[in-house]
């Protein structure tokens, strides 16, 4: 008896590698049920960006060079949108849902309580993947990061936001290494370390399957875990915004291409010693 | 009765601030040895740097400012240099040697083993303070790194040469968050988990001084320990250097100005309820 359950997450840290057909690993896994569905469907949502148009080609030619035949744009640019009927039924029937980057905030500022998000969630439910990409990633927290230092150490007070909520207990931040983020990650973890901090670096990516309870790294890069719930200390207080949060006893894990890490545990998977 | 006491250790994380004179804490600190003792004085070494002229200049306007009077300059070029008696007699009575930025390796290719070096270690031992800079910082560990990826992940294999010994059990890198340096420090321990990795931020130090049992931060920015002791698992094999190095369960640290570390027990001091 198969029993229908909730769909995979891809989660990517930007600048996946969309040429070299060996490198393309990532976009094919973000294909993968669209390929193997009869009639599958990817619908790419370009609302984080705002050069919707060429981005949208990009991924058009990427997936259908992947063998992708049914590819739908859906491109919103403000809230009422997001509320059309007529939008809201073009996904239905979706493999894929495929949110582009751009900025983080858009996603949620013109999409959050609509109905077209409420059919995207009802569709995850129903065995739809979900796939994002840079602030498309970043989306899928719970809490999202929207701002603070590039290679520059935290101080108390990071920008964040209420994100789509995908990833319960998750923060997610993309461009992870390339762009100096491990220190407004910790920050974010630090302000609640209930959170689990998830840093993935460009063209690297988490499949988050087995209804949510493991996640498998895939990609060039490493993704960065940072679990909080060992802090014994932290500096932090509104009081002194100005000042370098200092945190004590976090826990880092870096994981590459196959590691896996139990979300439910909160464990990374020891690889078996063929791998090794 | 007062004990004759190793010098303290200033290790600093590069681009410390010289002009303002409310943010010089960090060369004032370097500085001090030499303004509390009477004829105190400054060697400054600029083995280091391609450009010795220039940067001394910097250094000694810079110290001038805070009130030395005795300086001097050392610029070693080559082996040779560091074995003649007359450089060797440049260092007696010095209260500080300050160890410029520059390339780490140059330090340890041109001093190592000489009788320049002998005096030095003597010196502080003594009662000297150690006071080194980017490169000047990094050649302080027993290990110390001399490349690797900047915003970048870790591979397997990593540059490193043998550095001067200074801070035992430790390996130090500095333009920590300006430079993306997490990930190749995080690969530096996991190669020996018995070393703690410090990251020092630009215009950021850490102190060592009770002989070397405690290190407290000066400075601007962070400092980040990785105690990798409790690290499970790593996937290091010289069969994959082309590998993400995975890396399960470090712990880490960041501390701010003010923030003190126990070198000996490997733990971070709480700081009192008064501070924060």
């Amino acid at each position: 008896m198969t029993q229908r359950r909730r769909g995979d997450l891809l989660v990517i840290g930007g600048s996946e590698k969309k040429d070299s057909d060996e490198e393309r690993a990532i976009l094919r896994q973000a294909a993968r049920k669209a390929l193997e569905e009869d009639g599958g469907r990817i619908v790419v949502l370009t609302v984080a960006s705002m050069e919707p148009e060429p981005l949208a080609e990009i991924y058009q030619k990427a997936f259908g060079r992947l063998g992708v035949r049914q590819m739908e744009v859906l491109d919103i640019r403000n809230r009422e949108q997001a509320y059309e009927p007529a939008n809201v039924e073009k996904l239905a029937g979706a493999s894929v849902l495929f949110f582009t980057g751009g900025d983080q905030l858009r996603i949620t500022s013109q999409m959050g309580g609509s109905p077209l998000l409420e059919r995207i969630f009802a569709l995850h439910e129903e065995g739809a993947a979900i796939v994002g990409t840079s602030a498309g990633a970043a989306a899928m927290s719970e809490t999202m990061l929207i701002g603070g230092p590039t290679n520059r150490s935290c101080l108390s007070t990071l920008a964040m936001a209420p994100g789509l909520g995908l990833l319960k207990g998750v923060i997610v931040d993309s461009h992870f290494t390339e762009r100096g983020r491990f220190a407004r990650l910790m920050g974010a973890v630090a302000q609640n370390p209930h959170n689990l901090g998830i840093g993935i670096d460009e063209d690297t990516a988490v499949l988050v399957s087995e209804n949510d309870e493991e996640l498998t790294v895939l990609g060039s890069g490493a993704v960065y875990v940072i679990d909080g719930r060992g802090i014994r200390f932290t500096s932090l207080s509104e009081r002194h915004p100005e000042r370098i949060l200092t945190v004590h006893d976090a826990r880092v894990h870096v994981l590459g291409r196959g590691d896996r890490y139990n979300l439910k545990e909160r464990r990374p998977i020891v690889p078996s010693l063929e791998r090794v």
